[in-house]
């Protein structure tokens, strides 16, 4: 099994679901601000997902990358992994759709809390069929870090949106941000492999 | 005619029906629990449709991997077996929106049927037109007997629909977990042979 | 400006191009057979604008293959012929809900006529651009040869449609045997050139 | 990072955008040409937008093609600038559908305004984490100066949309047609690279 066409085949899917989200926006007949407005919470819903599918996107590049051996457990780690991000565009659209209602918050968190638990388990896979440097070994150690931080933040935000929705919100925000500040580490420890 | 450009052609389409699926699934307009389980076959169908794709990538690749030169009559054969793929979306959506009625049931077995069929011309169209080594051989004759179980279940999934649907349901999902479970002899087979 | 590119990224609008096709595809609501029947036209459609682009895909493929320079103008005239081909399904979904309704044909005419003359100006393009071997010449005179008379044929099923659109249909269907059926010499011409 | 990957990402995304634009039209359900004529402001707002995507396309390739090491920050400014793209099929659908209404316009007008902007972002990022030649640093103040003049223009085009939305929409057409005529001078430079 051939690394590349497991990149490209992940990469096809990313970046179908990130431009697909749009298509689940539905735009107002009429031509007044007011109408335009609705859409507010439905356009952060879809610059918060967006944002979501763009970070695994970019981790996802940098955990694959790494692969040597692309064994049938990896092959279906990634597929689980693709299964629960392919289910964010309708997540999003329902919680945008129902201005952050209880309910779509709380199926929203469950959903990242998912996609973060079968990414985990997809670096499991891969570290354990491949041997990687000290070095990469200390960056994806830094990224672990991040993710249970993340799968935390998302397990909180369950409950918490029992309390306010906003507050699930801000965690989710914060993941995110927490996310995009780039990580000097790996950068550095993957410019020190030989590029392909 | 570049094997490389098959697959990326492939590759696209496969990642586009397995994603564009997701928008068929239309979300209730209410944030209440009630609407979102209505929405439970429709999910049970995705899952299944999506691991079914999954699966039809995987061994594509491997299949792919092995063509040396494509011919027109590859060529074709590929588009055959994506032209019934690309109608599973379709399907699957007409199969979960009506709770597994027997009517989409039956055209859901028989659109697996299409595809397998179409599949195993794919096969025998490569194995014709090129020389493969003594460990693919045997590595694609297992896959070939996987294949015409699956025909067969499909085929009995059809008559068996008049009964009770459930039966078909359940020989689905055994065709699936039949084809996830990884087969050893044909990554071995894979192994062996000199990497792209 | 990379050939690789080019390439990739047509082959990315032509598969989006053939599977977003279905998604214009309305599966009834209710699971009976009669309404299934309905969509026979809507298949049909369906069926013969999959080929259309099928066939569009392995010629451009066969086409671009033989560039050496990208120049500007061949990746606008490589544009300007996916602009007509990405407005295939919404002229093919229009033709099916509407039983072959004659304004309908057409309007699918007039864009494979437009299909075709932006193919030719694209192959016009190229072979100005690059030097071809005298086995490539030969095997695009047939190429375009093949183009003429499709364009002569959509030129022809315009007028007819106003007899019978039966008539418009079996041109269509008649252009996309005649292009199925492949072409040796272009395969043999390709055969002896270096592989990439 | 790999910079292959963030090509064929953004190329993947470039791609969706520029085809799932048409999935927003809605053809009319009856075939007489009345209801065809309604289509024509959106079909010249497909036209529109697909040649901004395309000259987007072009110029993100270029772009992308000199940089030598990918960075956080060149990742960013990519997803940054394909997320104001993505938006881009509502914008246009809801001028098409609104006739131009003003309030459509401005939006259309803001949207590639921001688009221009983080296009601009982009290229200053990498022109800072990467060393040109000369030649391509003349080639791409050429660019630069390109943009400029497009930022202004789509500035002008929202205050100019309350005096007539046509004053805007020649000025949309204007730049659009100002960035297909192809710069001799960029692929001249580009030329004298070595190729990949």
């Amino acid at each position: 099994m051939n690394k590349t066409r497991l990149e490209a085949f992940s990469d096809g899917v990313l970046a179908i679901i990130i431009t697909i989200m749009v298509l689940e926006i539905k735009m107002p007949h009429s031509a007044d601000w007011e109408s335009l407005r609705a859409l507010q919470s439905v356009f952060i819903c879809y610059l918060l997902s967006f944002a979501f599918i763009g970070i695994y996107w970019g981790n996802h590049h940098n955990l694959v990358h790494t692969v040597k051996a692309v064994s049938p457990g990896i092959i279906w780690a990634n597929m689980h992994l693709l299964f629960w991000l392919s289910l964010i565009p309708l997540a999003t659209n329902w919680m945008g759709e129902n201005n952050f209602a209880r309910n779509t918050v709380i199926v929203y968190a469950i959903l990242l809390l998912l996609c973060g638990i079968s990414y985990t388990i997809l670096q499991v896979t891969i570290e354990k069929g491949n041997e990687l440097t000290a070095e990469l070994k200390a960056a994806f150690a830094v990224v672990k870090r991040k993710g249970i931080i993340s799968v935390i933040c998302y397990s909180c935000a369950i409950p918490l949106a029992f309390f306010h929705t906003a507050i699930s919100g801000c965690l989710f925000a914060a993941v995110a941000v927490m996310w995009i500040i780039p990580e000097k580490n790996i950068a550095r420890a993957l410019g020190k492999e030989p590029r392909e």
